[in-house]
């Protein structure tokens, strides 16, 4: 099984992709495509899908699932695809009520959040000083607080994650935490011991080391607007 | 079990969540909630979902799912919820490779595709005459095309649906296919067959004549770029 990302300390959607498949148990090799390199243009043109025969080319984007005959371009059906081999009870909670907002969140995170998204790109070794959200931005932080409050309250049981023990929201979320951490958004104390679990979770600590030692830098990303 | 949806008309996302609900061949109750009107202002407030207890208001959008202590607020999830409850082989492949193809175009679908959403909303019984696409807009229906000749080609079998018999990826591209009526987009044979295959399905034909019956008319959604 091969898993192929972006920049370890830019591409959100590819570390959603590599705590899934970290999270399903099963081994996999990682290939890091960084943007804008010469293997980055290769992907965009779909040759490297090409290679494998026939395979709609997956129009640039990362991260992709190579698994046999299997080619999986999108996170969330990244973790699907990893879920229906190892058993949903690894990324979701048992309980039906629960596993029903688990679904929901993750499915708003995949589809919404522009503002955040665009304004407080993903940069995990850089702190922003003073960055200043737009009302949008806001009203996705509250957004996202609430969700956070809702899962931890209703379902968090015991443990420190958003439905007790580490599953697919915390996969999805976890990008939002390096965002909440990098642009130094205030939040409430609930949120803070949360964000503390996800960051030092190992995987996470795996993630940020390899951040740090990546030697590229994309100009774009390095400015917050303040 | 009851179903929260927009004006069939107009409401790609209900659309989905339907189908997906009708797919599952579980009972439920369908109320819809005309954009716009008052009892859309008390589900944009979160007034609706305040009333069952306790759950976070899900951000004044359709499609919503109640299911007993359930609230599933995004259409992918409730396809996801739904097929955790009757199996998952009602709505994915069999196949691995299959599903996996399937599992990536149903998230591509749920996160992508904006200009084609934004310059085509949906509007079931309209026909535009004369309609150009922006070329960000043709490049999303090419994909769109690609994806459907992968899915029809590798994977269709015998059957008129994308993977044979009439599954996820048909219910989340069904939108798109009543997209392609609406503003008379040129296609290839193969795209029309399958076309025709979505839109004479007797739960399309019921959503349609649905469409046709209802009385409100949204203005911003009933002219054309041309």
């Amino acid at each position: 099984m091969k898993l192929i990302i972006g920049n370890k300390n830019y591409s959100s959607w590819s570390l959603r992709a590599w705590l899934a498949t970290k999270q399903s148990g099963l081994g996999f090799e990682e290939i890091v495509v960084p943007m804008g390199g010469e293997a980055w243009d290769e992907l965009k043109a779909g040759n490297l899908d090409a290679a494998r025969g026939g395979t709609q080319p997956s129009r640039g984007k990362v991260p992709i699932l190579w698994d046999g005959e299997a080619v999986v371009w999108d996170s969330l059906a990244i973790l699907e695809y990893l879920a229906d081999k190892v058993g949903r009870d690894r990324f979701w909670p048992k309980d039906e009520a629960a596993r029903a907002t688990a679904r929901a969140m993750v499915a708003e995170m995949h589809s919404s959040f522009q503002a955040l998204r665009s304004e407080c790109p993903m940069n995990v070794r850089r702190r922003f000083e003073g960055f200043a959200p737009s009302e949008a931005c806001r009203g996705d932080i509250l957004r996202i607080l609430g969700l956070w409050a809702e899962a931890r309250s209703r379902f968090g049981g015991g443990g420190p994650f958003l439905f007790g023990t580490f599953g697919a929201a915390d996969v999805f979320y976890a990008p939002v935490v390096s965002r909440f951490i990098s642009y130094q958004i205030g939040v409430p104390g609930f949120a803070a011991a949360y964000m503390q679990a996800i960051w030092e979770h190992e995987w996470m600590q795996g993630w940020i080391a390899a951040s740090e030692n990546e030697e590229w830098v994309i100009e774009q990303y390095e400015t917050a607007a303040a």
